[in-house]
């Protein structure tokens, strides 16, 4: 029988990175700051190393990934390609199913694909502590990974609802030397304020932002600097790896391109990650369906408006253009907390604009049955998060089953579910709650963003 | 560079299990009732399908794979063989640790590689229902996944103090469509009578098999059987794909056989798995150093006496040739709940009796302050139990450091940690005890067995 499970050999991975800013059709529009104006690249020096920063704006299509790195990443990457074979059946889909696997990093996610090289860039350039956020605990997981194995400080600020729904990640970061405290917090400027006018709020990942910035920024001696899980390009560069490593596999397997590639996206990056490489071979022509799926309680890309706005709560970054919901929404506490951000990255957000991907919003509901099925067929325990892209691999599946189309089926599984239990049980015991955006929401977002001072807008009208 | 991680094709997993008592020097003393009468094999049909039982009695040296069970493991095997070259370079070993990894399974350790054949044949007699005990959760939710693939209600007693200290093993136990209650329970006749002597008792997996065998015997129709998770000949049987696969893949680095072999050992499945086919090596002449790791707080092998004892607490199971402290012995609440049990698999006890194992015990602090290196060079999370294997594969590597010997060092890491962070943390934050077992608990064992009405007792003299 055929082997449904793909490996690469370490000699086979992937020695470059690609960035879709060399292909896009429409050059990507630059950050700006409140007045309007550019932002320059050295604007960005108190958060990040030089050598990050030109990967931030860099147009070259192939960026080399150091060797350094890849020794480190050898630890978990290539990560495997299998095909759902037993998802396929129950489904009696005449399409073929094939994920890539992240779930098999130290994290248990896709996130130490960047926190790796950003932890090494720094190192080289000499920061001694990394301050970032985290919302799962996925993130904040990965960079205390990275620091570990680099020697770098890591202090994290968790978003409140998950640090109180999932202690076990508090403890991981521990385990690998991350220091964790929940946000909003009592340790910066921004934290307090946002207690002050909201003493119960779950927190999300744009109040986590602020706070990280801030505590970087303010920190003497330049030795501080920020790190960042998604939406910047950079971050999405650093992704691309798993598509990457997904297109040869797929090859082995015989699929030049596959017919659909989905991941599920909150920032971007895991989406990113996965679809960039297929974006690329779309933009010279494939014929691909490329689904970012996102929550339906957080529908950026599906129900937000697409303009420059604030990457975190309290305006402290620079403004990018990008699908949002207003930097002031905080999403429902959904168990999916990597999801929950209002904001998308500006990549991912352009190539929505140029028509090359279609998002879709699934609620969590829809999202859980769907890992259920997966653990009971494919037998695996899937990420809240990653269980967007299942269910939409199952939408799609079905699709194609009354096409009566044997398709090509790709999607990423971001993560394993091992920690994240408690959502599965709150499934099965019917305590789980849908959350759907109401107008007010969108129509507050659009106010919101509407008022930055001379900050530039357009709305593609496609949605 | 040399690949530091070697898979194995679908097509490479073995087709044939190891027996090792077709090859042990002295046959294996046969299982005796409380009179000291042979136990016969149909004895056993109240709790087995005929097919487990046939592979408990067997002297054959090899026993097909089933082809529909191999069908189900390919979801996780063959399980990657990686070198530990991180961990090696931070104890500047000149030795090369190897490692199986089984925390690749979906259940995340080495226990689904029995689960499903037990389930299997179970599914070709009838079988509805399995009833079973489990100590971490480890075993509970390999029977509750092998149920999900195979169609069989599973029924879990979770030692207590697990089920308190790990409530989101439960939960995965449920998402696989498992019933999980904790022992005792005032479900069983000797749950309620363990509740009843001891009210505050932590619980035991000697109590759990008792509540688990009653539930099975008392069910009425004939389609409830058990399944047990260790010790018993069957299940060592079906583990050793472990080792028989990692011949293949030492062989493809270049090791025709290792130095050292180390496998932690509760009830002995995971050392079993990963050794016997090492063992077979060593009795047809091979120079190899078998270590089965133990709890210094359960030291069955090191402390405890070679005799015939019951596998449960309320003697309901049939006497076992096995190093044993006891059936009445309650281990100390450590958090490698997997290996906290009374007695040994009968034919890793025969193995050490023959003088082809060298048994090691650890203690708890050691293993987690071995378990937090590995985090931090290697950056994987370990189970406690596989936390005793990596404190033994240090010693190992660090003695070969003082012999300036190049030894090729194998271990088996049983499972991850990503349920067990509790442990992690409470070694971190110096709230963790170590249990020495005083003098007067072995004397005990000693007694209580000694009591065994005609059971037949040999004392190796070497403990």
């Amino acid at each position: 029988m055929a082997d449904y499970k793909i490996y690469l050999n370490d000699s086979e991975i992937p020695r470059q990175w690609y960035n879709l800013a060399a292909d896009l059709p429409t050059p990507m529009l630059p950050p700006v700051g409140p007045d309007g104006s550019l932002v320059p690249p050295q604007a960005w020096e108190p958060l990040f190393p030089k050598a990050i920063i030109e990967q931030e704006y860099s147009k070259e299509r192939w960026i080399d990934i150091p060797d350094e790195v890849i020794q480190i990443l050898y630890r978990w990457r290539p990560s495997p390609l299998r095909r759902a074979v037993h998802l396929e059946k129950a489904l009696g889909t005449p399409a073929r199913i094939w994920y890539k696997d992240e779930s098999v990093s130290p994290a248990g996610s896709h996130k130490p694909n960047t926190a790796i090289p950003q932890a090494w860039y720094n190192k080289q350039e000499g920061t001694e502590t990394l301050t970032t956020e985290t919302g799962a605990g996925q993130w904040g997981s990965a960079l205390s990974f990275a620091g570990s194995l680099l020697g770098i400080n890591v202090k994290i600020f968790m978003v409140k609802i998950s640090f109180d729904q999932k202690p076990f990640r508090k403890m991981l970061m521990e385990v690998w030397g991350g220091k964790c405290v929940p946000s909003p917090s009592q340790e910066t400027n921004a934290g307090r304020n946002f207690l002050a006018m909201h003493p119960d709020t779950p927190g999300s990942l744009g109040m986590a932002i602020s706070e990280a910035v801030e505590a970087a920024v303010t920190s003497p001696g330049g030795k501080t600097k920020y790190a960042l899980g998604s939406v910047l390009n950079h971050v999405m560069l650093h992704q691309t790896i798993i598509g990457l490593e997904a297109k040869k596999q797929l090859a082995i397997a015989g699929v030049k391109n596959p017919d659909v590639v989905i991941g599920c996206a909150g920032g971007g990056s895991n989406f990113a990650g996965a679809a960039f490489p297929f974006i690329q071979e779309k933009i010279n022509g494939a014929n691909i369906d490329i689904i970012p799926v996102e929550p339906a309680s957080c529908p950026t890309l599906t129900r937000g408006i697409f303009a420059y706005d604030y990457g975190d709560s309290a305006k402290m970054t620079p403004l990018m253009p990008m699908f949002t919901l207003g930097h002031e929404y905080v999403p429902a506490p959904i168990h999916a907390g990597g999801l929950r951000y209002h904001g998308m990255s500006p990549l991912v957000s352009q190539a929505v604009v140029e028509g090359l991907c279609r998002p879709m919003a699934i609620h969590q509901s829809e999202c859980f049955a769907a890992a259920l099925k997966w653990a009971n067929t494919e037998g695996f325990i899937v990420a809240p998060e990653s269980s967007h892209a299942v269910a939409a691999a199952i939408r799609e599946a079905n699709i194609a089953k009354e096409e009566g189309k044997a398709k090509d089926i790709f999607f990423c599984l971001s993560g394993h579910g091992n920690m994240d239990l408690l959502g599965y049980h709150k499934h099965m015991t019917g305590q789980l709650a849908d959350y759907a955006l109401p107008q007010e929401e969108i129509d507050f977002a659009e106010k919101v963003v509407q008022n930055h001072p001379k900050a530039e807008m357009r709305k593609s009208g496609r949605w």
